[in-house]
């Protein structure tokens, strides 16, 4: 069964979504199985990573910040801004999709494991992740 | 249900294979469920990526073959020639396998977004992918 | 079915576990499928990579240590030591879960591709991944 999740994001960063994904596994109601993630968009991606420090996050979307710079005088699509073609590039280094277990009825997360979006522009107010969920009622 | 496509591809750089996508789904006939993709290599990977703008796809390739560069003095392994370990890198940092579901019988693709065989060597004529179809006929 | 896999780590690079899940497939007996592989951790991650040469693995790696390095003065997140940070950006950047197809009961993957859990840390000893075997028994 596929449920499409609208997801209100305010500016670029690392948006956590497990509470989403979770209320979805639970309302389908399966047992043991396997929930597949996909975002709808090729300038935001999906990632799972540690759900404790804030840090953590923050050094990491810095990181990838200074690996994918705006104005770099690479780039020739600037259509939609400084921020469209490190968008693109950061969305290819990461994930569009992501396979996550459920058993014994739950997400088969590790204890330190969240699932976020990652939106790459400045200025978008929603995206469409669809949860994708096969498996055994039990 | 599994079919192997076998796609020919010319040089380095990203080959659209979402048409071939798409028949093999409308071929095997479910209206809702998931599409894996798998491709059997080392040395070139899968994307979903941007499919209007070609600026945006030439900009990717460009700034991938500047982080990821040949005849860097940190290789070891050139078996194949300079392209050989910038190619197996490439493929860490990008996609081997991908899920995306299907929704009233179509790919749940996002409008801008397209499936792409992302060749990494420069002389290679013809790379496998498997298309991995399971869920309801309904 | 999902299958937990406890999996020894000695320190720091890639650990081949294709017998390890071709095992699992075996036991569970599909004969037409997919397999999925989740690692439950923010700090180690799932590749699928060259199996023959050596020297392939050893450059990725020392590729991807000079690209992620530890003591960047860009951290601010240490609390583990200085791998803690380079391990979840490496994490990052590779793959979380990864799904391969099976055909005629056996891993569908290509001649010269390996299933590697990529340690990031240096001082670990177990790492777990779950194997999510769905399909017909035919």
């Amino acid at each position: 069964m596929n449920v499409v999740m609208n997801i209100p994001v305010s500016g670029q960063g690392l948006h956590d979504i497990s509470h989403r994904v979770r209320k979805v596994v639970d309302d389908v109601g399966i047992s043991e199985g396997l929930v597949t993630l996909f975002i709808r968009h090729t300038s935001a991606s999906l990632l799972i990573q540690e759900n404790a420090a804030p840090q953590a996050r923050r050094d990491l979307e810095a990181w990838m910040n200074r690996l994918v710079p705006e104005n770099d005088p690479l780039y020739t699509h600037d259509d939609e801004g400084p921020d469209d073609m490190p968008a693109h590039i950061k969305s290819a280094l990461t994930a569009v999709s992501l396979g996550i277990p459920v058993m014994a009825g739950r997400l088969a997360l590790g204890t330190w494991q969240g699932i976020f979006l990652w939106e790459h522009r400045h200025h978008r107010s929603e995206r469409e992740v669809i949860v994708s969920v096969w498996g055994d009622r039990g």
